[in-house]
């Protein structure tokens, strides 16, 4: 799918799905870069994570910032007086850590830096397996939004998925099998911003489940 | 297709086209609401506009902060380093105030704003005639978006385009149909950001076309 002379734009977010796809996308493409979101997000330690793995992986970052979903509010990722939920909101169905059309505004950003550099592919970690429960995270969803973008900026860009349909364990073997894992002792997962984790969030639970599976200690506790 | 109670959210820029379909909505739905977006577009003028039309109007409006296109920067409507050129670029084909991804993140922000309230119809000002060049302006990249927006949010919203296919001459003749001549004169077009309009920009020479081959004086001029 990729040429010699291809690179790639990686989401990096600074955790451990979009750090496996960073080393995906280094095996597949010719040169890659990686954007990540400053969006207001609860734990501004994931920006400092961001720098941490690009750095350790060799490759630029940049991170752009985006003030709008706090200026929108009502939602628990972004706006401080709210918390955390277990499971998800009755009336809507979905989490309230929902933060409505978040990944369309982040591959939108990402397809416009990459259209000003002309780099025609993204790579993004959402996956649909395990737990997210967010929409925009769906494989349809992805597959209407590249249609999207290709028609509305006259691109042919492309977004990959690696782990679209990896489970936790297999995205913890597929890092191993990328030589990613030594990158995972500067990546963040826990929803409580703690580091080391909390070790017991439903984020941290899910990343000790998929490495435990996997057989692979992860090295974010061996840090 | 609107029933009594249903709310529109209209994307207002304090412009012609957006307060035409501000009229179109009123006159369509049980309750509009409007929606302005402060992007660091080049005159600031456009959103003391939108502000006033709303009033005018007698709907509330919103205004919402981007602070991403002009962190991207490379295009010249939000990069004070870049002059408006006429014409295309010779290397992306399309106008050099073209923002990638513009509307499709305008519209994405409208629809997780009317998410949060269970809004089920936006509405936007969008026109694939006449003289745009802008590819996240044509019908085939909206419809592709709210595919996206339904299958991303979960929900069943629709983006209402009353001007997709109008001449700016029939976009006047429904203006003037609407009754939306009165609120014209405090709308802007003026690439130059002048006001009274400089007469001598594309979009002012776009507006005075269509009002002159509609036979209606245009309200801002004689304000």
């Amino acid at each position: 799918m990729a040429g010699e002379k291809d690179t790639a734009l990686v989401v990096l977010s600074g955790g451990q799905d979009s750090t496996t796809c960073l080393y995906w996308a280094i095996d597949r493409f010719d040169t890659v870069a990686t954007i990540t979101f400053d969006y207001g997000q609860r734990h501004r330690i994931e920006l400092d994570c961001a720098k941490r793995v690009a750095e350790f992986a060799g490759v630029e970052n940049i991170i752009v910032p985006i003030d709008t979903f706090a200026a929108l509010g009502g939602d628990a990722l972004t706006d401080p007086d709210i918390e955390v939920q277990q499971g998800v909101d009755e009336t809507t169905g979905l989490p309230n850590t929902f933060v409505p059309g978040r990944n369309l505004v982040f591959l939108t950003f990402a397809a416009a830096y990459a259209w000003q550099r002309s780099i025609g592919h993204l790579v993004t970690g959402v996956a649909q397996t395990d737990y997210s429960g967010y929409p925009d995270c769906r494989d349809g969803t992805i597959t209407a939004l590249q249609h999207t973008l290709r028609l509305g900026m006259e691109s042919d860009i492309t977004i990959h998925t690696p782990l679209m349909h990896l489970s936790k364990k297999e995205t913890v073997e597929l890092a191993r099998d990328l030589g990613a894992l030594p990158a995972m002792a500067h990546t963040h997962t826990c929803y409580n911003g703690k580091r080391p984790p909390c070790g017991e969030c439903p984020a941290c639970e899910l990343r000790a489940k998929g490495f435990a599976e996997a057989g692979v200690e992860d090295p974010l506790l061996a840090a």
